[in-house]
Parts: C-alpha cells; sequence; structure tokens
C-alpha cells in the first residue's frame, strides 16, 4: 500500500541514524548542555546569519508553541491567530491551558493579513489604552508554511513586522515544516530572513526528516527564564543530545533543504500529473501538501491503493483530500499514485 | 575521564538503535497508533500480568508527571508528596502550572511513610467533609526508588495502599528509574505488584536504557481524554513509533531488567569498595545511586579523574556526592573508580 | 445631566438599604453561613419550585462565570457560547485564565441557536469519540437576556435542552440581567422553567437592585467542592450576610420582578417614542437595553442633555447608541428622555 | 450569647452605612470610575505621604492576594511566604490556581525572619542564576498583623526591604487586619512607612468596620493592565462605588484608625484578665486577636456563654482558642467575658 498521509510516517534521514549510531557511547551532560547541542546552536545561528541568536530543541510542535508562546505573554495578554492557526484548533487548548487566549482573526488560505491584523488593532486601540474589560493583543502568531500548505511571501512577512513594530508585538512564525518552505520554487524567503523579521521561530525537525525536535530561534532577545519555562512544561529532555545531535546532521552539508527539495519535487510531479489530468484544486499550495478535490468514487478508487488524508467534505458528491510527501518518499511510489490518479481522471 | 554523574550520560542501548534502523522506513500511522506502540504495550501489559491495563508513551519524566496528576485531580485538589519529591523541588513549578498545590509530608529518607500520610489525612477529614478553606488531597504521589536512592518495601507499598482506599484517593509511582528499583538484591516489589498497589505508574525508559520515554501504565481505569489530555501538555509526539520501537525493544527477552541489572551489580562493586575503606555512606541506598560523605581534599583528588554529582554540603569540611551507576557502565570504570576510591580513603 | 448609561449607575433599592441597618449588630458567623443567607436560599429555591436547589452567593457576574464553568469542566473541555457571550469578548480572559476556551458559534442577535450548536456538536462527534486533538466541548453558557438585550423563548431553551441531554452537556444560564427577561411582557420563560431546564443559572442582583452580588441556582446536583472552587476564585466574601441580606430582601414580597417591571415599563415607554419619531432599532429588544440607531448630530445633541452608551459605529454618518433603565429610573426622568428623543428627530 | 469568634461578625461602621443611605440615588459610572473611589483614592495617597501611590479596591482578601501575586509573577516565578501565611493554607490554593508555587520558609511566630530569608536567596543564588530546574523567588508575602496576630516591627521591615532590593524582589504586605496593626501600642510601623518600605500592600476594610473591600497601595509602580488583570480575576465590581463610598468613610476624620483602636483597647482589657488570672498565653500577640490556652473543662464551660475560635489541639488535656475583638465589640460584653475567665481559672 502506497501513503501519502503525511511526513511523519517515516523514521528519520539515514544520516541522523549513522550519527547516533556513531556517538551512542560518548558521554555528554543532560539537558542540553552537551557537545551536539553546542555544535547545532552554532551551526543554526549560521545558517540564519544570526551570530548571536539563542537556539532552544524542543521535542515537538505542540509542547514549542506553548511554551514559546506563554513565555512571551503576560497574563492578561493572548496571542492573534488566523482562526485556521494550528494553536487554535488542532492542539487540544494547550494554549488556553496556560491562560491565554487565542485571539482569532479571519485566515484567507490559512494566512494572516496585513490588512486584517491592522483592522483589528486600529479597533483595539482606539482608545489609547484598549479596551480594559478585554484581552490585549500580546504576541502575533502565524505559521509558514501555514496549515493549509501556503506561504507567506517576504513582502508580506515584511507588511506584518512593521505592524509588529507599531503595536510593540512579538512576532512568532511556527514552522513545523519550514524546510519545503523554504525550498518551494518562487518562494523568497530564507531563514536569514525570519532571523531578521521575527522574535521567535521554530526550524521543524519531527516533519522534516528527524525523529523528533524543533529547533527554537530567538534571533533578538530570549524571555527571561526560558530554560526553566521549558522544564516547568515538560518540554526539556534529560538526553538533550537526542535533539541536538540530530539538529547537527541536519545542518551539515545542507541536507535540511535537501531533504525539502526532495519531497517538494515530488509534490511538483504530482502537481502536474493533477493539472494535466484536470483535476480541481481546492487551494493552490506551492510546497509539499497538496489539497485536491475528488468526486465520491474517486475517492474510494483511490484508497484502495493509496492511503491519503481526508480533509473535509465540499457536498454530497464530493471532498477534499491532502497528498504530502516527505524526505522519504520514493519516486517509485509518486509514479504509481500518477498511474492511479490518471486511471480515476473523470 | 570517568563519568558517574548520572545514567543519562550516554545514548541508547544497541538493541533499541538496531531495531530503529531495521523498522526506518516502515510507513506506521502518526502519534501513538503504530504497530510499534500497539506491540509494546502488549508487552507492557504481560509483564504487570495485566491484561486490561491500558499504557500510554510519554517523552519525559516532568512531562509525564505534570500529564498525569492534572488529569486526575480536579481543580481544589492537590497532590500529597514527600517535601522531597521530584514534582516538589526540581520541575519548576510544573504541577502547580496546571493549577494544582503539591501538598508535602515529611520525607524520611525520601520515602513517604503511611503513618505520616494517615496522620495528615486524619487531620483533613476531622470533619467529616475536610476543611473547606484549604486544598484537598486528591491523590498520593511517591517515586520508587526515591530521589534518594532509596526502595519501599512491598508492606509500605500495601499500608499506603490501603490508606488511599480508605480515603479514596488515586496512588501514583514515578518511576523515572523504576529498572533499577525493581532488581536490586531484597527488593520484594515487582511490576505485576505496582498494578495491584497502583492507580498508574510509570516505567521509566530515558534513564534506563532508551533514548528518552517513559511508559505510563493505569491498570484500573484511565482519565477520560486522557490523550486529548496529553496533547494538552505537549506530550504527543507526531512520531509516536520513536517511543513505541523502544519500549518494544526494552520488554523484549527481558531487556528492561537485564540493562538495570547490570548497573545495580556495578554499584554494589562501587559501595563494596566504599565500605572497606570506611567511607560513610549519607543514606543507605540499594540501587544505582550512591550517596557518600567525602572530605573537601577527598572531593577535590576525585574530581581530578572523576565525574560525580556534587548533592550538598554537610559542614565546613565535608559534603555528599552522588555516583551513579547506568546501563551503559563498563566494568572496568567501575575498577579504575575503585580504585581511585581506595588511594583517596583516609 | 440625565444617565440612561446603565443599570448599575445608583446605589441599590431602598429596601435592602433598610435591611442592611436594621441587622446591622446581629453577630452573625462569616462565609455564607449567615442566617440571611440560608433564609434567602430557601424563598429562592420556593421562587424556583425546587426544593432541592443548592444555592449560592457571589459578588459579581465575571467572578460567577469563571467559579462555575471552571468548575464543570475538565482540563480538556472548552465551554460552548454564541461569538457575542460576556464570557468570550469582555471578561478580560477569564474563562481561558482557568485554562479553558470558550467555543464560540455564530450568535443571531446574540443568541445562540439549536441548529448551530446541532451542527457544532454532530460535526464534532462525526466520530463517535469526538476528535481528540481538540477540545471537547463540556458546557453551554447563553445569557438570558443576551449581550444586546435579546430573550430565549421557552421553545428555544427547551431544544438546547434537549441537545444537551443528547450530548451529556450541562446548560448553564447566565443571568446578569435576569429579572428584566423574566417580567417583559410576551416573556414565556419562568424561574421555575429555568430551574427545569438549567444545570446551573444565575439571579442577577447587582443590575437589578442590589449592590452587589448574583444567586447561583443548582437545580439538580452541585459540582463536589465548590464552596472551596469558590474561594480558590477569591469567590467567597468573609462577611457573607451581606449577599444573603440583599437577596433575601429582593426574595420578599416579590420584590425581585417588581422592580424588574418598573424599568421594563419605563423602556416600553421609551420605545414607543422612538417608534412614534421613526427611529430605527439596531436590534429589536423587549427588555430594559434598547439599541437605536442615531445619525451624528442626534448622538451630539442627545449627548448634551443625556449620558447613553456608545455601542458600535455603522457608517460614516449613523451609529448605534444604548439607552438602559434600572429599577431606579425616575419617570419624570423618562419624561424628559422622550421630549429630547422628539425634538432631535428627524 | 457572646461572641468573640472574629471581627467579621458584625455588619459595617455605622458612618458607612449612614454614606450609603445618602450617596444612593446619586448616579455614578461603574467599575471603580465614580467620584467616591477617586475621592477615597486621594486620602488612601494624604494618609500614605505618597501622592503618588495608585490605589484599587478589591471585594476581599484571598481576591486581592491571588490578582496582585499573580499580576508581579513571571509564569516561572513564585512567592515567598511564611509557611502559616494565609495564602499557603487557606486560601483553597487561590495562588496554584494562577499557576504559581507558593515558597515556603518556615516562620517564627507567623513571621517571615529576614535571617531565614537571606539564608534561602543565597543558597538558591548559589550559582549567579539560580537552579534553573526550580522555581525562582518573584515575590516575598508578608502579612501584618500575621495569621498569628503578631507583628513586625520597623527594623525588621527594613531588613526584608534591604534583602528585597538586593536580590530584586517586590515586597508585599497583606494588611488584611492592619488597621489593628496600626495602633497598636509599642507598634512602630505606621502607613507612611509601608508606603516607603513595600511594592505593594493592602489596607484591609472587611475585618476593620467594611461590610467589604480592600484598598490596594502600589507605591511605586504599578503592574501593567492591572485592571485588566482584576478583571480576569472577577475582582472588579460593576458597583464600586460601594467599595469606593466605605474607604472614604473609613479614611475621614481618622475613622479606620479609630476603629482598630477601639478593638485593640478591648483586646488588651482582656489580656490583662488573663494574666491576672495566670492563664498561659500560646502566643503573645498585642494587637485584637488573643491565643489562650485553655483545658478542656475550662473550654467546655466557656463555650456554654460566649463563642470562641478553636485553634489547635496542644495535648489530650489543652487546647489554644483565639478571642478577637472588632469595631463592634461592647465594652459590657468584654466585662462579661472577664468575669467568665475569672471564673474558670484555675
Amino acid at each position: 500500500m502506497l501513503s501519502f498521509a503525511s511526513d511523519y510516517i517515516e523514521g528519520a534521514h539515514p544520516k541522523i541514524l549513522e550519527r547516533l549510531l556513531e556517538t551512542n557511547f560518548e558521554i555528554q551532560p543532560g539537558y542540553g548542555e552537551d557537545a551536539y547541542c553546542l555544535c547545532a546552536k552554532e551551526k543554526i545561528r549560521k545558517a540564519c546569519l544570526c551570530p548571536d541568536a539563542d537556539v532552544f530543541f524542543i521535542s515537538g510542535g505542540t509542547q514549542t508553541n506553548r511554551t514559546v508562546i506563554s513565555a512571551f505573554l503576560r497574563d492578561t495578554e493572548g496571542v492573534v491567530s488566523a482562526a485556521t492557526g494550528h494553536v487554535n484548533g488542532h492542539e487540544g487548548g494547550a494554549i488556553e491551558a496556560t491562560g491565554h487566549k487565542v485571539l482569532t482573526l479571519p485566515a484567507s488560505e490559512g494566512k494572516l493579513s496585513a490588512e486584517d491584523l491592522r483592522a483589528y488593532l486600529r479597533d483595539f486601540y482606539a482608545d489609547a489604552d484598549g479596551y480594559p474589560h478585554m484581552v490585549q493583543p500580546g504576541m502575533v502568531y502565524i505559521s509558514h508554511p501555514t496549515e493549509y500548505g501556503t506561504l507567506y511571501g517576504l513582502g508580506e512577512l515584511r507588511a506584518l513586522r512593521a505592524l509588529c513594530d507599531e503595536y510593540g508585538l512579538p512576532l512568532f512564525l511556527d514552522g513545523a515544516r519550514l524546510g519545503y518552505g523554504l525550498v518551494t520554487p518562487g518562494s523568497d524567503v530564507t531563514l536569514p530572513d525570519l532571523a531578521r523579521l521575527t522574535d521567535v521561530f521554530y526550524i521543524g525537525g519531527t516533519k522534516v526528516g528527524a525523529l523528533l525536535g524543533e529547533a527554537v530561534v530567538f534571533p533578538r532577545s530570549t524571555p527571561k527564564h526560558f530554560f526553566t519555562h521549558m522544564k516547568q512544561n515538560g518540554a526539556v529532555l534529560a538526553k538533550g543530545r537526542v535533539l541536538g545531535l540530530q539538529f547537527d546532521a541536519l545542518f551539515t552539508d545542507g541536507l535540511y533543504l535537501e531533504i525539502a527539495r526532495h519531497a517538494v519535487d515530488l509534490a511538483e510531479r504530482i502537481r502536474e500529473t493533477l493539472r494535466e489530468c484536470g483535476y480541481r484544486f481546492h487551494i493552490e499550495t506551492p510546497a509539499n501538501q497538496i489539497f485536491v478535490v475528488l468526486g465520491s468514487e474517486q475517492m474510494e478508487r483511490l484508497s484502495r491503493e493509496v492511503v491519503f488524508t481526508f480533509w473535509e467534505k465540499l457536498d454530497e458528491t464530493s471532498s477534499v483530500i491532502r497528498l504530502c510527501t516527505s524526505w522519504a518518499t520514493k519516486p517509485e511510489a509518486v509514479e504509481r499514485l500518477c498511474a492511479v490518479l490518471r486511471e480515476i481522471a473523470v
């Protein structure tokens, strides 16, 4: 059975496992003080052209989001997010569990627009001090690629940054699938851009070739006691080496982007076939996720050979499915998928 | 340089890495639905002689403690713990961050005694409904081995269980180093005992040969929505296979206990030397941790060749240090340590 | 200057002050154990035809909402509310501060419709267990009158109740202005109806003639340790008599409804004038709040003689204002207001 | 039946009720923006000789403690308190419910000593950054009078202040019974002292003649968004005038201290009798609370005529009881109490 269900259905890139084996018996201090963490941090700083950045490794995305967001917010502040943001709907109420409201704005194809953000902030601060019975905006959260696979352009990020500067708000970019966004043809956003334009972002490992792990980067300044904050959130691994070593491998010889490119190239191959056969895209997405509309029978036939993600029902006869490639997707699997898609095309 | 600093300073047992390599390209669903998690759960149920137990895998100990404890407690309840309990002092306020008080009782060598617990509960419920201005006891937390390396006897656990039954309190056993406790000569507590006597306990992986991971076992019943509870706490890995596979390996052919026995045997070897040379133990501990008193000069000389953990200062001229063995400790390292200890003995 | 700004701009009904004076030197136990609390509870039970109801007194609405909602919800549950619900926007994030998400559904004139609630619940439970990465609905919150002054009909409440029964959800009715809703001509909802149809509701005192205080009624069963829950939320007054005594007065000889009727009658008088003069209502509301559209110049002229609440700007030339009557509104003030409204009518 | 059970068993000082009556029909804005709040704040600033102080009114003590403490602390910080501090044991876990640990130090007669605080801080900061796995001290909490009726001397407060300055910690003084402490003969602590030596303190109203209400004073600077913080904690009354007006009355013509002096004088009268008759004091207390040791039979006989508070059992035959005077205690009641105490003296 083929699977295009997600980008976290295989293990890790072989180079990561190799490093785990090589270093297994070395004695290293715990809690992120090991040599691999230190080395990986240095490589990430270099890749971001940000020599003073502070870097931390956390095991997963929800963990990272709740730890980062709550470290920035004061008790009466909330985090502004597109309504489709991962923090709003799919993290089991993790942000609220830290005591903070997710302040939602309408999303357009998964993105938060500077226009919507400006209108919201202008209204909230119609009186200089804001409305004292309401939660104050305390941070802006975006994801890149978004939950719908779309990407911000550099101009869009700059516009959000300018607004954040105007209102004194930190900007946080959730990069759970960042690699795929960075290598997508046509994308003009780079790691150094993120280091210049955000207050904190994370480089996703779990979905881009690691067993687990996300690298949180603070390019400007780090919230006080951030390590204790991580500890309190259960986000510190005793064997921190496991995370450091993986990012060390991913940031050696450009492996991180190489992995991502592989996935994006194969996704583009699938998109071509879909276009040729006249399939309708639910959203036009450029990176490693494809949202395509299928009829009920097509969906049934596809499911005989391929595992995919059911996204949502559109109407009585058609639905949206998601197809996803990863570092580990095999070209022959893509060929076979394309063949099936051709067969079942109307 | 030798190191006896802790049991989390090396990687993972080679059989675990072997399994990671073998299974790396297999496609498996995420979030703990993979075949390895299912298989590991089954093996753990068998080892506990508890076919109906529910098992979950979480990446670390603090994460596990906060997730389990908050899943059991109602808002006005706290968790009763020895003052020396890990949840009280060394988790960055993780329990309080979930909104709950740690209700501390005096520890005796790291243990919570049934006598102290009974006196506290009797006082609290001197009026039938308890004192309504105070936090109610909602769970009892113990660790085994304790933070001081000591072990509960079966009789002690039974006495705590009887009290918990009397007062309707769930009993939670933190087994971050459980393996070492189970194999210690003279210990009469087994996995099936824990399954019979607790409402929830966890089998530590991180400190007993895994890269990361703890297996939470609910022998009786599971708090409602526990998976969502984990998600909210950031305790769910997308590639849950990484945890499942490790516990699958650890519970194949008795590896978990074999690993622990190795460490405990070597610790006993060190203890013999210490006894021979007349060293004073701060606490008599039977498992893989040794708490020994050294003079300032001894400590300085030892530190030239051996990494250890400074525990606490006793007075102007002497201190307590901790020596710790692990699954990966080499017999030759122990021999060299013993030689140094002999050299610097007074 | 006249003021129709709100229903909390005067002190308390004279009968309440009279009782405070009469009883001032009586010695009574604290924390709600006094004779007036006991007596007021009994009178409220009678008014609700619910002899087994449990009643508690809390000083204000936000305090009540956060205490009641968090007492019902488990950690992974949220409260379902219309997007315009007070708990969603105007309580400074009080619900989220207790760790819970407000799950918003679209409001229609401030009300939550059974249709929207059914659609949401059906989607959430499309899989029998709900979607485990999302916050579960754990309670339904409605207000009556709503934040927009509208009222539920008995049929609407029954439909919501039926859905709550079907999905095992408690139904909570915020009655900050309940009195005004109960006496509005045409309203078919009574206190005994609320006792039959909700799991908890509160009878607002602050906005209906008391100095402060809300009476929380649990007609069916009370969350465990609710008093401690109140204490934890800072919702227990040492001199609980202050709250008990006020509700004792309000529930003696029908004072509560009499007060409310006075306000609603005067509001109706204002509405008649507005209709006669051809003003446009933003929302048709039946109780003590009136939402009317004024042009900029009208608004300016009105503000010279009358204090009102600016509600929202509709477009460049017109806005919505709120006029509110209370137990203390004087008929002569209403006459003068009506005269001004006639003068400035277009 | 006489009652010396507490200082919150009667209503309010008659001058307060008088003001409530006089002002009842005046129209005033809500939420603390009324003229009485403004006026009361000004009078409190004057009494504190602190013209720039910020003042807020909150309904009760637990409410005040949780709101103030959580407004100051960052997520990873806790509040340092004597183990006997009200926030530690008698507020239903209110502080922990806001996510923060109460870091307890041993109390000596209810007080936190500078010596104990210094030792704790020195240990915690033995490494410059503190121990990152532990909750950081973020505030120091003391009460005056303490829960045991004892008082800090000016020198003791200065020593605590100096330590707080050294470690950058805000100092919070809980003055639930402050009035009684200020007028106690021999006490050298005044309101201006508190304004100079603390970062925030509150002037208790509930237990010193008001129906309810505490005045929180920030002499130096106010936590950002403190009003929203109050709102989030449910600590804002719509009719804020009720609190403002009471403090306005209490701070007119020295009423606050006059009330307190009455209580303290009568307590001293009781103490004299106790001394004459040879009773043993459990703690020597100077203000309006008396902790005296009685034999079982004495306690039984006293309880026939007098309501008092049982404090704790000392041994099989003797217990500690608390006798408490208030603004409303009548001299004839004290005479009768003294007569009974003489009768039952051994």
